[in-house]
């Protein structure tokens, strides 16, 4: 009924009538079930049925319709990716992933690139009209755009952040773990003057990683730390680096900040600005392990998000989620790394 | 006929009825096809029918289909981007700008992220059956694969690179140009043995920078250079900065790399293994003006591509031949712009 259809609204647009999977089967002498199944990844079909049909498409030009099979299976085949900070250095690496890792599962990534976390709203409109099967948020959203998941059954995966008091389920790194291996490595080094160089308070991993490491600071008997807000930027790592340097007396020995583009700009504004070395003359430390942290100039000190044991296990997730109605949420949270740099002086072990 | 084949094949699942845009014009006292012409992005309808149907879709909880309206319209509103080394440094930007510039049109990216070149044919295969509406190559395509493209009738814009002999669109930066703004610019500066770490042989763009700078060498009577080729990243630039250093007596003084982070490879390894900095002891130069370029450590002299006005370019062709099939082909060629940095002792002017 769904071929009779299409060909009927094909037709009137005046376009060339298309080959349908019905003669395809007349033409390879076969049932229309078995034409689809071998269109369709994963079906099981013996090789002899596959190279029948498939020269019989060829000879015909064929091509399966996803859109109009998605009508009569009920799956798209589709996932949305809502992705913010696309040009944060952190995330190509994982929006590559997720799409390569979904092609293999022979599913299809619809992406939404936010310029603002305001924009989300805007975007899940622009989701559900396309019926997905399930949703990636390297986003942060509201209880309420949670709840629309839920109200139209779409599986939901958060990325790298989490919704509080949710049970919606999620792929982090362990933002706490981290930032108190931070704290820890530097203050075993000696160091007792800390200062953060914070994300922006609307950015729960960013959230998170300040709160451990004020907390581990203040276990361990430290000064507290001035805490300065940037937005990820190298630009605003660099001019909070440079606010550092106003108070000459209570300068601080060692700099953790929330992700590396930021503890980059910090080194730039100490060297170029302060002629100060790192390690030697001031400790600065960063997070997530993007490409740029091991270029020789930074060197980096952090701690490295496993992007690919990430992104692998967000998409199993999800997947098993389209699958299987009903799965209970889950959480998984994947400790991250320590990236041994040279822009700290840094003490691991007992 | 589309809704009620919907319905019908909905209730076979098992799922709830959906709600049709006929219930809600049944609800809200009109036409089918004014409800119809309410939800379709830029079509002209009052107000007060825009808020009268929008209340009725509501209380329904009515929500378009746009799978459904694309098998009715043969518009999918998909769009397919083919994107290889999506973690280049370059990439993310254009990306974003791109997915933002589609949505303003209410059209959605399907994002395919190619692993290597060699995978377009497979990822063909994966565009079809979504009848995309047009598809915007960041990607090396062969005449065979362009030659699909034109047996559909599906519009294809490439980014960045073009097929060489074929009329196909594209949108490109310069590459010829901005090559010999930078040879010319280093040999006003007095530099007179050049070396060059170039592209990929296969990478189109890669080709143009090094054939241009070559030809520009030549014209100005320097040494033929000694050309070394990278794969882009910053580790090949560094390794290939390391092999030029073997030939101490022929030591170059200007390196032209193909894209800034192959340059700010070749940067760290004159400065940290050589003790060379820029631009006092050796000049270096990069192509794109990605954001690292900026970064006060490395602060390249290179050429700037327009990204924002490269994308908005083509976004509008693409919409352009979408919407009047038949469309003659054009090629939008941008210069890059000139980005001081310093890297290299470089003169501009005549």
């Amino acid at each position: 009924m769904a071929e009779k259809t299409r060909s009927k609204i094909v037709s009137i647009k005046g376009a060339r009538q298309p080959v349908t999977s019905y003669d395809v089967a007349r033409h390879a002498g076969v049932s229309q079930s078995a034409v689809s199944r071998c269109f369709k990844p994963g079906a099981s079909v013996s090789k002899k049925m596959r190279d029948r049909v498939m020269k019989a498409a060829e000879e015909l030009g064929y091509e399966p319709n996803a859109i109009a099979r998605s009508l009569i299976s009920g799956r798209s085949n589709l996932v949305a990716i809502m992705i913010s900070n696309l040009t944060n250095l952190y995330y190509p690496e994982v929006l590559a992933e997720l799409t390569q890792r979904f092609s293999e599962h022979g599913v299809r990534v619809l992406l939404f690139a936010l310029r603002s976390e305001a924009d989300a709203n805007e975007t899940l409109q622009q989701i559900w009209p396309y019926r997905v099967d399930g949703v990636i948020a390297a986003a942060e959203l509201s209880p309420e755009q949670v709840g629309e998941f839920e109200k139209r059954d779409v599986p939901l995966v958060f990325y790298n952040r989490h919704l509080t008091g949710s049970p919606v389920s999620s792929v982090c790194c362990d933002q706490e773990d981290g930032a108190r291996q931070l704290v820890d490595g530097l203050f075993k080094a000696g160091h007792r003057r800390f200062a953060i160089i914070a994300g922006p308070p609307e950015s729960v991993v960013g959230v998170e990683r300040k709160t451990a490491a004020i907390e581990r600071i203040e276990e361990l008997g430290a000064d507290d730390p001035p805490i300065l807000e940037g937005d990820y930027s190298y630009e605003s790592g660099f001019a909070l680096a440079e606010e550092l340097m106003k108070h000459k007396k209570k300068r601080p020995d060692a700099v953790i900040c929330a992700n590396d583009v930021m503890a980059i700009g910090a080194l730039d504004a100490f060297r170029v600005n302060h002629g100060l070395n790192a390690p030697e003359d001031i400790s600065v430390v960063g997070f997530d392990g993007v490409g740029p942290s091991h270029w020789k100039s930074y060197n980096l000190t952090t701690i490295r998000q496993p992007v690919r044991r990430m992104t692998e296990a967000a998409v199993t997730m999800l997947m098993a989620m389209i699958e299987e109605p009903g799965l209970p949420n889950e959480k998984r949270v994947f400790s991250g790394i320590f990236q041994a740099g040279g822009s700290a002086q840094f003490e691991t072990g007992n």
